[in-house]
């Protein structure tokens, strides 16, 4: 594990919430109008008067708008503390870093534990589906509120860099540069096929009831089960055999089916603690917008990126094998063909994907040095 | 997928059963002694008069005694058809080809469906927890009930791999030659931990009742998200997405959590047919056997082969990520250091862990030219 960073760290922070003006409309992907629309988020550092020092941070599957410090009463910080502060990759010094929880999630933000103002009750499975795209529209909506009109740059982490590329993609006049990190620009069939096993496991505890659950016991055994496949494709064979190797958690074997090795108590506990803050429905809107998730299409790749006007800077971890390296190539490669400029950075790491968490140390070298450049083509251009 | 073998097929066969005569002992590695012991097995081909031409083959995980033939009424041929047959790598002209299905198993043998003689009941999770060296050690029973004393060959793919790999090392003066399959030596972290998420998903299912389901209804959802895992481990990326892709099952996206991609349908299809005909309780104790699997123990892995005595045919497959070509190089690598005539060939296949059960045309080569050198130097040594 890398030393932690010894910046300084940004101290207390709370979440904050956009809603939606009456008369606004958010219209989804599929169609389907989101009757109202609120989106939790933080932000770290000062906004300048020309509103020209705005990051957007997007957040993976689990994460949540507390990217960094802490809230109050909390031992631990946010999510990527160690990635944003003053002196730090993202420098609270000299950005205004911004993070939201994505709809369709269960920390603040519109999703399926939202009271449905209707019934109100939880929508439930009522929630409609929600792709990356009706995420980034949401965030879309927030900065619009905050008056941004272009990012200085949108970065994100696996699901998060999903949201990156699409915004790129998608509001090309409104970034001046995108850091997809440890992601893909669609997801492929073995993708999908963890998120569905995840998906099984959750509908089918009982207890999940259709998505119906609210007033009872929740789908924890499903959610746990789900939670555990997913961090088996987080780590690395190489990371996950120095941690635990084939090390007991007692003296000797116990011929029982009780947690014998520490690897089969690590995912316990893992599992456990995640159904303790997250929502097993979310679980099913957020891992089916990243199965959603295709910026190719019926097409070569390289037509998806045409329009696009923001730098990039990619990065990829070697022993990353659920967004492998192959994946972030593609999208060099058909940036390139477009000739955007862009940077592939690979680092090595054991971490597996979990890497993007954990590897803070040579992340922040390339992101500094790539905001500060960007930083540079942007006040040269005013 | 290769094109299945024009060879002559073996015909009908039918299952065969050895059953422990009183008096007799069956004492596990756990200590716990065995109250009665059965072993369904299959023979295919004759067994000549020196008794010499024996060849076993171990199966994995899900398979059985059926390796090949039909039984009568059946459209799909046993597990293994393609390699055993007269003519075929295993060629049953030659050989007398055994197969038996594993003690903890639910085909035939003795395991947690099986009657407790003390109670008249299914055993459930009071059957003993039983480990790679007490299949071995059944099948030792049933070769001496049978007369053999030494095999031509051991083979196996997966968990099969294990078994003959555990036969070298345990009866070294009962095993001419040695064929692991796309296996290894100990079960790694990665390895134990998809073990223990799919009998996590079994013991979460509230049907699972702590073992006690047999006069109810099975735990069958957990046993078909198991599965569901299971598959995606035994497919390459390349091979889901070549087989795959992001093809829908429908015209378009639904936008709902119904069966959208052809992977999830393939998925949900192999996890609904897979309950069907395996139990519950088995899939926890033959992956705990798995799990415990561990040749190297405390100690270099060249100590492990010290006193062995076979020749081996080593096989791994290029795109199996769940038993690597790695594991596969570190027991060549380590029989070598004992001086053991050994022959490595990693076959380039996109198909994953399934390759050891598609790739037979190659297989077919490298078996049916190893056999032939083994039965020419045991001949020769007589």
């Amino acid at each position: 594990m890398p030393h932690k960073s010894e910046s300084e760290n940004i101290g207390f922070v709370e979440p904050k919430y956009y809603v939606m003006p009456e008369g606004e409309e958010f219209v989804l992907e599929s169609g389907v109008k989101l009757p109202e629309l609120k989106v939790c988020y933080e932000t770290y550092g000062e906004l300048n008067e020309r509103k020209s020092n705005a990051v957007l941070i997007c957040h993976a599957l689990s994460g949540d708008a507390h990217a960094a410090g802490f809230h109050q009463g909390d031992k631990k910080p946010g999510w990527w503390d160690d990635m944003i502060g003053p002196g730090k990759a993202f420098d609270t010094d000299k950005y205004f870093v911004i993070c939201s929880n994505v709809i369709g999630g269960c920390k603040g933000s519109s999703g399926p534990n939202s009271i449905d103002p209707s019934t109100g009750k939880p929508y439930g499975l009522s929630f409609p589906i929600v792709s990356i795209g009706d995420m980034m529209n949401a965030q879309k909506k927030l900065l619009d509120s905050l008056g941004i009109k272009k990012l200085l740059s949108v970065c994100g982490g696996s699901m998060g860099g999903m949201q990156a590329l699409q915004w790129a993609v998608s509001y090309p006049e409104a970034v001046a540069s995108c850091m997809p990190i440890a992601t893909t620009y669609k997801h492929s069939a073995q993708q999908i096929a963890f998120g569905e096993v995840g998906r099984q496991a959750i509908m089918s505890d009982p207890a999940w009831n259709g998505g119906d659950y609210y007033e009872k016991d929740h789908p924890s055994a499903g959610l746990a089960v789900a939670r555990m496949i997913g961090h088996i494709t987080y780590m690395s064979n190489e990371s996950m055999e120095k941690k635990f190797g084939r090390v007991l958690k007692k003296e000797k074997l116990g011929y029982e089916f009780s947690t014998e090795f520490e690897v089969e108590g690590y995912l316990r506990y893992r599992g456990d603690s995640f159904v303790k803050r997250f929502d097993a429905n979310s679980y099913l809107y957020v891992t089916k917008a990243m199965d959603y998730f295709d910026l190719q299409e019926d097409r070569k790749l390289y037509h998806a990126f045409k329009g696009v006007k923001s730098r990039f800077l990619v990065i990829a971890f070697s022993s990353d094998w659920l967004y492998p390296p192959f994946q972030s190539k593609e999208i060099v490669k058909a940036l390139k063909m477009n000739g955007i400029d862009v940077t592939y950075c690979e680092i090595s790491s054991d971490y597996g994907h979990d890497a993007f968490l954990l590897e803070f140390v040579e992340e922040t070298k390339l992101v500094s040095h790539f905001l500060e450049r960007t930083r540079k083509k942007v006040e040269k251009h005013k």
